[in-house]
């Protein structure tokens, strides 16, 4: 079975080949180029030195979110239009359980967040490989609170804008996880992917969507204005 | 601070570009290609699509091994010759070292493992963050022995040979770790040497040399033809 990942999340843009349980390829970007310029250039890179075409794959594995909502529609976008256009399968991935998988085999809490801005994070709570708290757009003096005394690696480019907040409020508590486990990978979708594979956890392409978590700036506006519309 | 690194070790070729802490870009292949053939495209690519140039970097990285003998010196006759020729800096990093970062944050022993050939395996151990066995060229057998009893992760290619026997032997203590933490990473041997260039450890490009572990087979035939010469 083969796998083809990708992940345009956050401001990383990843892909991934995962043959049969091995990575093939994965090759990640960071940089401040828009997704709709990196992404489809990396995808034929990345098969063309595994040697290897869009035809070999058997599934395409987008991240579905939470994170930037243009980075999202650019990814499931790609993804959906090639499964449509060779009929092949789709498995869309939360952003959040991919994030978790930097941390592996660890017994403290694991804790992405992903910066959703105006002080709010993106995040779920991770142990032992379980999920002990929902996906979310949280404040992230709530999230801290709910934290405080307890050991947990935070991970994800939340990281980037809150760690010196982190470190002050969990002091000895707060573990942050280094550059490599930091950002997002398309090999963990892709890992996560092959896994609902062999439990025949199928999407749909025509009705996959992102899943954004809150409701983006144009629709708040929008519906400031019917309600505003409706009450005169 | 930015760093360009370069893992040959096995077979996954790997380059990262990290800099100031954040890992800029990573390019990860595991074909059948050779290195040769492999590195250098993907090293001037990773450093195109990050917008950056060889000028830019400020220390070369490669791992030093214990690994293929020819994927080391690929390796670290590239970064060699970088640095002489730009007059940049040099750090080298152990394979060992740097497999053993997949698994961050946990409380198991890290036993990272290379097919050394012929039942043996490069190895070394690490728990909590600290190396607990110095690098060997090990029989798996030995190795087994010594782990009997411990919950031990266990990453590397040498997985890809021996993981029935090691599950068979080890039964609920060996875990394994997931592919995308499974291969060598060009951003763990990045981290690691900016940790060292944070501690003014460098290398000097003219005395570099790989680390095996082993004398290589032409070398071995040497020195027995040289044994028989001096017994005649």
């Amino acid at each position: 079975m083969n796998i083809l990942a990708i992940d345009t999340s956050s401001l990383n843009a990843s892909c991934a080949v995962l043959c049969s349980g091995v990575l093939t390829g994965e090759f990640s970007i960071c940089n401040k180029k828009t997704h709709s310029q990196m992404l489809m250039p990396m995808l034929d890179d990345v098969l063309k030195k595994a040697s290897m075409s869009i035809e070999d794959i058997d599934i395409f594995a987008p991240c579905i979110g939470p994170g930037s909502f243009t980075g999202l529609r650019i990814g499931i976008a790609a993804a959906k239009a090639l499964c449509q256009a060779r009929g092949k399968k789709i498995i869309g991935i939360s952003a959040l359980d991919s994030l978790a998988q930097n941390i592996a085999f660890s017994d403290k809490i694991v804790c992405p967040i992903m910066d959703a801005r105006r002080g709010d994070v993106y995040n779920a709570l991770y142990k032992n490989g379980e999920k002990i708290a929902s996906e979310r757009a949280v404040s992230l003096d709530e999230l801290l609170s709910e934290l405080d005394g307890k050991e947990t690696v935070f991970t994800g480019d939340g990281v980037f804008a809150y760690r010196e907040k982190i470190a002050e409020k969990m002091g000895k508590f707060a573990y942050f996880a280094p550059p490599m486990h930091m950002l997002s990978r398309a090999s963990s979708i892709a890992y996560l992917a092959e896994k609902k594979a062999e439990n025949g956890e199928f999407d749909d392409y025509h009705t996959i969507l992102p899943v954004y978590l809150r409701t983006c700036q144009a629709e708040r506006e929008y519906n400031e204005r019917m309600k505003e519309f409706k009450t005169n």
